[in-house]
């Protein structure tokens, strides 16, 4: 019923969205599949300035943003970027 | 040189990929971008048996499993699934 939805709707962690983020502020993405403490999936952004947001699981800019840290590390190789941005 | 490169790579918390997981087993997953702390892209699943193991970024089994958890949401929303599986 209404009031277990509302409960379990308490476990989750995201209440909105922040609507952009510039992947190269992420210093940690961590996703959160749908579970028994939450009954949505939830994608939780650690940026670099220290503040933490919420991303919209279903956002194209999300999914691209996750390929686009998957595949940089094809870059760092190819590349071979010799200095490390602080 | 050599040196400094090993020392970056003692960083890094992965030394090895787990070659499969069953999705459906993945109670979170974290995304490290490239950074000072370590030069590589990684991706540590933790487990909903407890275990952490580390998956290869470049894996295709991987950004499949990242894209299905993304969109699971949507099937949540469709099926509105009743029971919570523990």
């Amino acid at each position: 019923g209404p009031v277990s939805a509302v409960l379990t709707e308490l476990r989750c962690t995201c209440l909105h969205f922040t609507p952009r983020v510039n992947p190269k502020m992420i210093g940690k993405l961590q996703v959160f599949p749908v579970g028994p403490q939450c009954s949505k999936v939830e994608v939780i952004a650690s940026l670099k300035n220290g503040k933490q947001v919420c991303l919209d699981p279903e956002a194209p800019f999300v999914k691209k943003s996750i390929q686009k840290i998957l595949d940089s590390g094809k870059q760092e190789k190819l590349s071979k970027r010799k200095d490390h941005t602080l």
